[in-house]
């Protein structure tokens, strides 16, 4: 199997890409990288294993700031779209990169091509639980106004998803709702409630946004909107808690001495909360694994990603997802 | 100046919302109260000043799993419903209660009506942020469906809010969004960015839900159901990391003694998080000040609600409302 990834995506790029890559070929024997972006800066930080880890040079790359669409079209040789175009070219399996979302998804969409029967392609993170099981959360951001259609599509790609890459059995689908009784919520969740309920997949009902980590489901769909809101919602009060505890903890020395203490502990916590440990985002519904690592991600978390991508591609996660609308359609 | 309260409603009602009155029947001079309930349960609780603390009896009262508009139909002679008509007989400037959001209001649109101009009201919570100057976040569930003239009323109810009531100069309205740039987001927030833009208020821009907490604006307005899914994700992420943080802090006994050190420091952090300094939900748009204090509410929470019921009174918040509509309006 082999994987393309972007070298120079991300806040840490190409550093934290190199090391990923070096830990998941150390870790998956059967597993060969391309990795693109500048081979001047690449070079120096390549750990020998030539034969499974190949450079595919090129200068061009997409920043955060670039309009995406615009982007992915204007720059055709950016490390990004070379990365996606090993894909639709059949050189690799599934492609990565920690850089522009939008961009990513842009370019899954114009090199990778959609399955058929999929009208949206979802962003799907792994969010974490209480339990430390977490749960698959889409769309994210991917398509800003949804249909309930689109809902059940999500419920479908996140339940296989959630069966061959996370090995849960008959995964529990909840769909994302203001209160936890059926007919609550705006007319889209309404109306997806009802499309769920008939699916045939292991519909749980409405989740709530208050017990979201409290491992309520395996996977909730929403519209991409509404998933972004509150995966920074998320993101933002676990940071600004951790911010107010710091500067209570250090606010005078009895407290600064106990904090040190408990630092493990707090770094313990900080761990459980920490998307890296959970790979990347997948982008559901493309012909094959797109995975969107976090733009932060630091060596662990590229690694993490690599690890899901070359799951999608022994799961057979794609051929599943034809399957599975292959058969509602046949209903 | 005289409120009405509902006593039967909340967690900890009637003795919550009987010590919150006294509290501010000692604060506020010019303040009289009606409490509506069970006498039977509340003149044990009462502490005399029978001049301006009145009982108005009923036995029937709306519980947290009656249907909302059903139930304002039937029980006529409920607690809520009572409060909320002493408004519109007169007898009472404001009205307050802790129980079911939905039936308050509905309660509030049947007896007290809306405002001229205002098309839908808009339950209007004020929010912690790090600096805990603390936002006003509208609207988080009374209107589902939102149009971006909603989001625009929204905005004027919330800006006149924050400047009469909480004493912001100015205030910087922002709109909840999955990005900060102009053009992301859903159709929603597109053409309300459009009318915010237009509409000669502080308008800041978008504000995204993982800064919300950061004070980037003193009003966010948004539809009924984002903002109950962010206001709902914060308060999950805050419990969930609290529990985990108790966990991890009493796994060992070292650890449990440094964390005895550090307990009121861990106090302070929550407090700071603490809606109950911040009062209730408003419920803007109706004819006079409809108050939903937080079903947990204590007597300090309440205290803070009918604080702020006062403030909206003495502030002549509705006919400023009514005023800045109008000028809208003849634009």
């Amino acid at each position: 199997m082999r994987l393309a990834i972007d070298a120079m995506g991300g806040d840490n790029a190409p550093n934290a890409i190199v090391d990923g890559v070096y830990e998941a070929i150390e870790a998956f024997p059967d597993l060969s990288v391309t990795i693109v972006g500048d081979e001047e800066k690449l070079n120096p930080l390549l750990k020998g294993n030539k034969d499974r880890v190949a450079v595919l040079h090129t200068e061009e790359y997409i920043t955060s700031e670039d309009q995406p669409v615009k982007a992915v079209r204007r720059k055709k040789n950016a490390s990004m779209v070379l990365a996606v175009n090993e894909v639709k070219e059949g050189r690799a399996d599934a492609a990565i990169s920690a850089g522009n979302t939008g961009a990513l998804m842009a370019a899954g969409l114009l090199y990778v091509g959609r399955i058929k029967g999929i009208d949206r392609p979802g962003l799907a993170p792994t969010l974490p639980t209480i339990d430390e099981k977490g749960f698959v959360l889409l769309d994210v951001g991917a398509n800003m106004d949804a249909k309930p259609e689109h809902l059940l599509q999500y419920a479908h790609m996140g339940s296989i998803y959630a069966e061959k890459v996370r090995g849960v059995n008959n995964p529990r689908v909840g769909l994302l709702n203001i209160g936890t009784e059926e007919g609550k919520g705006n007319e889209l969740s309404k109306e997806a409630y009802a499309l769920l309920q008939g699916s045939g997949l292991n519909f749980v009902g409405n989740v709530e946004s208050r017990d979201i980590l409290g491992n309520e489901a395996d996977v909730v769909v929403c519209d991409g909107f509404s998933g972004n809101l509150v995966l920074k919602t998320i993101e933002g009060t676990a940071l600004t808690m951790f911010k107010m505890l710091k500067e209570e903890l250090t606010s005078s020395l009895t407290s600064k001495m106990a904090a040190g203490v408990l630092k493990p502990k707090l770094k313990n916590l900080k761990s459980k909360l920490d998307y890296s440990e959970y790979g990347g985002a997948g982008l559901f519904g493309l012909r094959a694994p797109v995975i969107k690592a976090h733009g932060s991600s630091n060596g662990r978390a590229v690694f993490s990603a690599i690890k899901q991508a070359r799951m999608m591609v022994t799961g057979n996660v794609v051929s599943a997802i034809q399957t599975s609308l292959k058969q509602e359609g046949d209903q």
